[in-house]
């Protein structure tokens, strides 16, 4: 798995815990725990699958016996009536396991999915899609990388990783000049500082300066042009600011390299995928 | 708060562990440990809001001489440009806090406003909505909670606290009617039992051995209202299966009890709030 | 295992980190880490065997070269002598998890043993046996299943599971009559509703209210016969409230559905089991 | 507190979790959450209070307005009807902690109680009570602790802090000479060394050998009086092995030093306090 | 504090439930618990402090009632003698914090005081002294922060925030080209990318591809210099391998952007400071 | 392994959550998944090796196929230039614990050959090297183990396993004898006690009221010969306060029966090993 798998396995201990929590009281009173069964994960939807692995994972932690076939990877396109993998295990651990799997597959697969569309809505300009920190507690490491199992990229993962510098921060330090200054005298050389503009001159200043990335927030799509313009190649440019299915093709054709996207993560809808045991 | 502080506390540590981890670069660096700074939150759009304790928490808890005004409440109808509430303290900690409590605060008020429409979609029946177990890992307290400010009301919370047989269960047993025997033989006083159904004929049979509840998986509007009919008022039905906002009202006027709809907390919009630091 | 895996690993955890801490010194200073051995678990008292799936699991957890041969089974009668299980491992794993298997195999067993013999005392009449919240804080999953394996039933398992309406609740909302009409108002469907009576008259009260179960807390056997008599078989009631083996079959015989008995979890009698290595 | 606090809290956190999960039912939908209560906690029984401090921080972490007065401490004798304290704060708050208050208090007073009754029953010998790893898991601390608030002496916590040498140490070495030598070469100087010993043979090997402590383990009273009769002074001598209320007292005037007790800790008795809203 | 607190409430917690466990058997049985007390923390060598709000943290942590005056800050030069702060509360406090604060702010004023050393033999050059990976397991931000109080950059802080391109990346990918290449293909905006080189063949690949930064590893004084003048600064030079504080300066002196030391988190010299109780 | 495998597996969790956190985006984004390799672990300097159970623990958790060849155990003297281990997985297994385990293993390492130098310093004489609890937070039970490895002796683990009397226990209890004395009551007979002694006034009483063991602070050479001349093998000396590798023979000599060395732990040599993937 490429997501680190102590994380992985965090967030299903958690899930188990909260769905399960003392006992499956459906199965354990009524099913014999020695019965096994085999079920199949099928997509009712047209999308791209992500989180097998993760969910995988459930059963195998569930249930030492657990095996799997597997006919779709991460990434993979799905046809509604696809059938992604089939599994084998005890009926009262793939039933107690079902809805944790398929809770995190959907939503993962959800999210790859809407991504997808998103970068195939900048076909033909350079602008790539990226996911913000606009991300549910606890899930970000599964949200981001469904964005790249979708065909996005990821802009920072924390506030350790890379620098922002936003209105307070720019007040707090009297000019972007004077806070970028402040900041790369003591930020280390592996770190990529972006600045947030508002309008044309706080780009201008923010190009002078040499700031890693210049975000347009929330900015006119003649103006971004222009932002673009101005720089001459010498910046990275993401643009940012409630950015849907319905503009983000005029904005791509702006020039700017990102497209940053919280919907992406913070509004998914659930890919439908479901378990059936034969 | 009405939710477990202590399930709320660890949402907000593992959230803010995963937005900051080691250090907020961008601040640490450039604005001032000692600096206090107001906030407000600000409603971006009309519906319910829910989550403000929750949100609030997040500050609380980094900062120990954070305060606010609150002059909306969990349940309260917002509307666009609303001021939620007012948030005083460090502006480090007013910073590294944000995103947390946004994320929180969106995803909340967005389950509250999408459940008040459901209701509403039901006025003049006496179909309730009601939430599922489709929801986000480690997450699903706050979104059961979400549901009940917005009107709904909550389905079990996790395995153990009621019993729901399926085709796996009731496969594994004979019928419907062994299934139901043998689970009361063994389960508490406490426990409700429900029972899956997908035809008038199970439905017949549940309503023989007795079920508490009896769920019309998927059914035509006409076989929920035979089914309805059927039970003259002896049992209460829970209407399941991909239903929307289209279909809403008509199954409500079956005279089913419960409508549950899985997208109410797996395929959330998070609702637009915004801080603004004065 | 019927109880949730995780659950159970999470207690096991902490009992060793509490039993061993860093290092177990007798063992790792003396004896060969290679060393290979067999060891028996022996009953020393007649009773019911309950935990031994949670016992075989602390060994498993330790050492992954442990086996086991099982000839008793959780629920099974045990009788003084008998063997319940072979046990081969490396001697410093099986010193080590001594102590916390046993811890639990004995409490576990001691919980069942006592569970069948009050469901032994109600022999002829309905009545069941049942446990309640009086319970050991970290280890309420495993006495509640011992419980259930001795052949009693499990009461709610926590506070979000079903609702008990105590003189708190009644007294802030007016009335036994106000304060179900409350909660039925925003509690799900899934949810049982319990009322505490003191006497004859809010016996009355709950079952024009027509709560789920009344509870009939801390009365006299005739009054408890009064109150099952004014139901005619409309209500489940509990008796609760200092039952003792001396007065349990006095109180089956009024025709009480439930009698739940604190002291089975609260005041357990550890059953004696001894782990003998070769 | 005297108990390392994290550890407490750690207890609590999970009984509170345990207990409440989601959320308090009863209490969230009929209880007003500004509403504040007193209660008092009431002995219902002669016995040693013991958790008192463990039980008001129950209530000081779900309450941030909690206030306390109290009239008895850990140690204090407690009469039937003795008021322990006085509890003042939000009532939803005062229900959801109520049942880990008394759970934790009534199980360390109980252990307390017990503790000081074996203690009383050595009286005019000079044998102490002590206690064993025979305890609950999660629980230790509480568990000795509580032992000696009833005048008890604490064993070792854990298999790290001391050393004891039981047949399988023995057995591997060779002899009680050949382990405890073993055992110095590399033990530290602050780590005591206990062997277990079945007969005269053996405590007459462990005393050449210099034990710290020799363990007479199911020794009859014969025996034990004439192991120390035969040490001269020159060891400490621990009785252990099912010792019971009436066989105490013969077994402390054998002049032994310390009698250790398992049931102290694995087979508690609640002692019965209640807590009662006005 | 600009650590993340949790991060810094967590590695508290941990510490002292390792140097506490049950109970600070010493304190508690000799010290009256209502006693207080005032401290002070002395510095008994010259250098620079660092984690004061760490170690003052310990004590509110366990206090309270704790209160302190601070008199040096993190960053503050120290000589011998100096008070740091001086601390009042609990004895039994103060005693069971002790050592965990010590610990802590040792451990730190011990990697800023060695930092600071390292900064100032770059004197005259543009050279920064930066930190590794190469740190001890759960203190990494501690051991940074004091890094960066010491007048040193912070090196990525995981292997999620910025790519490291070593030669199995290489050899897998086929050429530093490719491997860089494939990264850039998938690789975020804000994320920046390092080669390591071993010899100027590859530091001419890696300047022809654009590598953000180009590490020299264990290269000649003299091959570093060629470096340096190959890229006529179009690149960031940072030199890694064992470089001591006798080679530094020549290092430094080649023109060199960074220096990245290891053993200024894997080989700690702690700096003495202790705390003494009036 | 020795030491308790749950604390060795919550240091591995940490550290690889603290060093890949979300993914290690280098090798995820430029290694083939299924890519196995082998690697070698090479001593890169003379000295003791420890540790090495805990660092194939960590490829272990991240790899199931994960295999080793073993040709040094803990305790082995390394020579320059030695293989440890030949170590085979997935290639972004081994990459991905590679840093880990390193830093646990050369400092584990480091530790145990530090120790090993002090021990071979005390040749001749009777004097045994022991730890301190001046040891690094999250570590100690793997600092105390590499202790233990390099041929010294560990001093007590935490404050609850021994008792230590400083001088606020004396002054609290008015006179070493008093507090011994006091001390003595309460604790249990597993529990040595050791009390601080500044001068030989306080070594007379310590020896008069019988502690096990003096520690002799800070004391002149001269003064501890005094000491232990005083007390004619009737106690056991532990010279302690800032010994080093020079004073350390002359202090052996005294006669004095543990030296303790707090920079054994505090101030920590990384031993160099490296990991070559072929």
């Amino acid at each position: 798995m490429k997501i680190n798998q102590f994380y992985v396995d965090d967030v299903i201990k958690r899930a188990i815990n909260e769905d399960i929590n003392y006992i499956d009281v459906s199965s354990a009173l009524v099913i014999d725990e020695q019965q096994m069964s085999t079920a199949v994960l099928l997509s009712k939807a047209d999308g791209i699958l992500c989180g097998l692995d993760v969910a995988l994972r459930v059963f195998t932690l569930l249930d030492e016996d657990f095996k799997s076939k597997i006919y779709k990877n991460d990434g993979d396109q799905l046809k509604k009536g696809d059938i992604i993998a089939e599994l084998t295990g005890h009926t009262t651990a793939l039933l107690g396991g079902e809805r944790t799997a398929l809770n995190l597959l959907q939503h993962m697969s959800g999210i790859a999915t809407a991504t997808a569309k998103a970068v195939s809505l900048c076909a033909g300009s350079k602008a790539c899609i990226a996911d913000t920190r606009k991300t549910l507690p606890g899930l970000r490491a599964l949200q981001k990388y469904a964005v790249m199992v979708g065909g996005g990229k990821n802009h920072r993962f924390n506030l350790s990783d890379a620098a922002m510098l936003k209105d307070n921060h720019i007040d707090a330090a009297g000019s972007i000049t004077n806070a970028i200054t402040r900041l790369r005298e003591k930020a280390g050389h592996m770190l990529k500082i972006e600045v947030e503009t508002r309008n044309l001159d706080e780009v201008k200043e923010a190009l002078q300066v040499g700031a890693d990335v210049i975000m347009l927030d929330n900015m006119s799509v003649a103006d971004m042009e222009k932002a673009v313009q101005m720089a001459d190649g010498k910046a990275v440019f993401e643009a940012s600011g409630n950015i849907t299915d319905e503009t983000i093709a005029a904005v791509a054709k702006t020039g700017v390299d990102i497209i940053s996207i919280g919907a992406l993560t913070h509004s998914v809808k659930a890919f439908d995928i479901s378990m059936k045991i034969k």
